[in-house]
């Protein structure tokens, strides 16, 4: 099937599960959305993340896409299982691979969860992980200054390094040896985050397993696209198309030169 | 006149306006709005701020407000002008009163200005600093973890006072006597930059000069509410209702005990 596989973020995230397809899937096509309007959801009321969400999945659908990927943690954990039952194409998270990975991965059977408020708060990744492996003991922590330092641009920083130790080090009387880095920005914050942790922590990507995850969904339903020449990758934003394109650029191993503006309140 | 004034804000921080229309127009109804589902501006297009404005002050409108206040300095940098030919009431925006402020206050003829991206890249308080006193050297520098770190409860915190002295340390060749605090969050982080900026830099809080602006308005034109037993304050937000109450009840010298919920993207 050519038609395209639709994934959406609250803003430029969820380009890092694309990066995974791209990799493990690089016969697809691919749209992409980010709300880059109203960026963050973390701090968002499940409400208000539902119906965003709702506008972007009927916009998606306009561009006849095939699956639709949640790239977004907040969303995945707030909005997608109460939408599940209305669409009537493939859909998948984040939340659920990530899960899975964590639940598999732990040997001390205790696993480390970061995210947005809106992500730990509803307590999603503790209860797949517990539905997996009852055992688990899972002890979430929300990290709001994330992803204002990664979008600050403060990567490998005295003061991320800080902020890192001062979240993290309510994980370390738990004895995690599995963390999930339950939002799209947080794989960007991947050293610090591993330098503070140590070696025996395995850090959990969940955009990995969810391409993963993806493609065995279309391999089941016989919709994965054959091999294919000339692959399309096309990406839309509410707003601040120059901020999106420099960052789709440093994130991506394709060229992104267009970025198409929606007005994703008409949806 | 007993109509209510309308003060709106991207969120939480316009309340320091309202705190002090409180203070210095105590017989006055408000009616506030805070943007809470699409807070932050500061990192938005014009075009997307001038929308959200719009949206807002037809909102306003409908509860018959007399004058409109653009108590977000993002708001009132790049949607106010151009706002201002079709509004036929009184509106006034948080830039020029601070503008003017702080052409007043210097000596050193240097005056800084610290706001969010949207703020200091529209160069607008240069603009009218510099309409007062072209001899004015003004200095912006955007400072975009300041709100976070502000709704993150750091406000006085190692962390913060490493992050003031990394923005403002840049503004400490220009021999600033004068500093305007250009985003409504950031005069709760008044102590950590008094402390790194030193006694001889006046922090320029747009809020007061703002209140005292729209009383001069208000006068002149006939607009002032006489003596009221029953003063009321009105509020309303786009999402999340509990956090609002919350933060407003910590800023404001009354209880806020109602805050409605209106569908902002209708209007």
């Amino acid at each position: 099937m050519e038609q395209a596989i639709g994934v959406f973020d609250s803003g430029v995230g969820g380009l890092t599960v694309v990066r995974e397809i791209m990799r493990q899937l690089p016969n697809e096509n691919v749209i992409y959305f980010g709300d880059t309007a109203r960026v963050p959801y973390g701090s968002k009321s499940k409400q208000t993340v539902l119906k965003y969400s709702k506008q972007i999945v009927r916009f998606l659908r306009t561009k006849n896409v095939k699956a639709i990927v949640f790239a977004c943690n907040t969303a995945s954990a707030l909005a997608l299982e109460e939408m599940r039952a209305e669409i009537d194409i493939p859909v998948i998270g984040v939340v659920k691979p990530g899960a899975k990975m964590a639940a598999d991965m732990t040997q001390t059977k205790s696993v480390g969860i970061i995210g947005t408020e809106g992500t730990i708060k509803s307590g999603i990744y503790t209860e797949y992980i517990r539905r997996l492996d009852p055992a688990v003991t899972v002890v979430g922590k929300a990290c709001p200054l994330f992803v204002p330092l990664v979008e600050e641009g403060l990567l490998e920083d005295r003061i991320t390094d800080d902020m890192v130790e001062r979240y993290l080090s309510e994980l370390k009387p738990y004895n995690v040896d599995a963390l999930v880095l339950g939002c799209t920005h947080y794989p960007l914050l991947m050293n610090p985050i591993k330098r503070y942790m140590g070696e025996g922590v395995t850090l959990v990507n969940p955009a990995y397993e969810t391409a993963k995850g993806l493609k065995e969904i279309l391999k089941t339903k016989d919709m994965l696209n054959g091999k294919s020449d000339k692959v399309s990758y096309d990406f839309y934003v509410s707003d601040g198309v120059d901020s999106f394109k420099a960052f789709a650029n440093e994130v991506l191993p394709v060229n992104v030169d267009e970025v198409k503006v929606v007005d994703i309140e008409s949806y």
